[in-house]
Parts: C-alpha cells; sequence; structure tokens
C-alpha cells in the first residue's frame, strides 16, 4: 500500500516570459507571487487554487501546465501510473516526469505538504495484489 | 464592480485519445469519469480536485491544460485579463478565450457553479477608478 494525492499545478513557461507570466498570473488570481530562493526556476502563487500549490514554473520548452502528485513511495506510484497507460519520459532527482495517454505531463514528487495534509488528503493505493 | 473565481482545470486532449485519457486521469486521480450527455466532448472527473470541476475535453488540436475562470460579468473579466496583458484569441458562445503572457490559454465563463458556491469564493474587482 502506498499514498499519493496532487500536490500542485504548475504552469510552465519559457523563461524569457517567466516573470511576466508569475505577474499575470498573481493578478488575475489575486494570489501574491513569491519566488523560491533555493530555486529559482520557481514562483510561488500563494493560495492561488484551493488546497494546491500554484506555481510559475520557468522551462526551456514551450508552454504547457502539468500535474504534481506526491507520494511516500515514488516507485510504487509510478508504477501505479505506468500500469495504467503512463510512460517515463524523465527523472530529475528524485522527481519522475511521465506522459499521460493523451499527451499531457504529470510529475510523481516526494511528499511536499506538511505531514498532517498529506495524511489528511492522500489517497491509499493497495499494491498489486493486495486487499483494499 | 465584478466577480470571479477559478472554476474548472480542462485537460484539453486530441479527440481520439479523449476516452483513453479520462480514463486514465479518473483512475489515477481516483475520480469517477462522468460523460456530459448534453455535451459530448465533455468527460468530468467527479471531486478529483478541491473545490475544482475538472473535465477532460476532446479537442481538435495538440494537448494541454487550461483554466476556466467564471464570472458574473463575462465583459468585465475581459477586460480586466486583457489590461494585465491577456490577447483575446476566440469567442464560442459566452466564452472568451484568451492567451495569457507566457503563451497558456484561460477561457472566461458564465457563472457554472451553485450561487452560494461562487458567492462564498468569487474574488471582488473594482471596476478601474472605483474604491475597493
Amino acid at each position: 500500500m502506498h499514498r499519493s494525492r496532487v500536490y500542485a499545478v504548475l504552469f510552465d513557461t519559457p523563461e524569457a516570459e517567466a516573470d511576466q507570466a508569475a505577474a499575470f498570473w498573481a493578478a488575475v488570481l489575486g494570489a501574491p507571487a513569491r519566488p523560491v530562493p533555493s530555486e529559482p526556476q520557481f514562483t510561488v502563487l500563494h493560495e492561488a487554487l484551493p488546497g494546491l500549490t500554484t506555481v510559475v514554473q520557468a522551462v526551456d520548452d514551450t508552454p504547457r501546465v502539468h500535474l504534481d502528485i506526491e507520494t511516500d513511495d515514488v516507485e510504487a506510484e509510478t508504477a501505479r501510473l505506468v500500469a495504467l497507460g503512463a510512460v517515463q519520459v524523465a527523472q530529475w532527482l528524485e522527481c519522475r516526469v511521465l506522459r499521460a495517454p493523451g499527451g499531457h505531463l504529470v510529475c510523481v514528487v516526494p511528499v511536499h505538504s506538511a505531514p498532517d495534509v498529506f495524511e489528511a488528503h492522500a489517497r491509499r493505493w493497495p499494491a498489486p495484489g493486495e486487499a483494499e
């Protein structure tokens, strides 16, 4: 058994336009934009969406939106998504990048939320052959 | 003064893969997939994300994710986003499709939520020159 939940919605934005995009979404959503000092590619939009972390991420790629799924077992969650039809396309530190059926990207990441938030909201997924 | 809130997250999916994508996201998010009988391009993923409507939409285009912003004044909300840097790229019934700085799409739509949900969660935006 392992657990997971949607942790974040990320607006992946071409690097040259990322500051402008962060300012736009902060104003549109009424959410203060807070750069992440240790990870300058990320700007968090504080409480922009209910119960989710909302981030503008500067990327060297075309614009897209992806979800981050946090989990207490990255291997097991990645295997669950692959069994459902996703394909792993990259690995970055502890994060796995998968392409979903239909073409969207989704990342599987270790737990980022506070323990009580994860505990309250994560879904439980039995291992193959394990009873629910 | 008008009001708006993020109403929905839509997974726009090439038509040929939309059923497969809906089944994948329903399983990944543990959210029953419910087709919308009157609008066959939409499959709602019931309670997939907290406080938001989550939808797989079949489109004749490449995969992307976009937000729907619901509002009690489509003209005023569209004008607010345009003043912040968005560009209107299409109009479909009462919905406006805009391209945000950074390249993401966002739609402005009339209120879709129950009145009490909109009342409780919408933000108020003063008209230009109006006091907050």
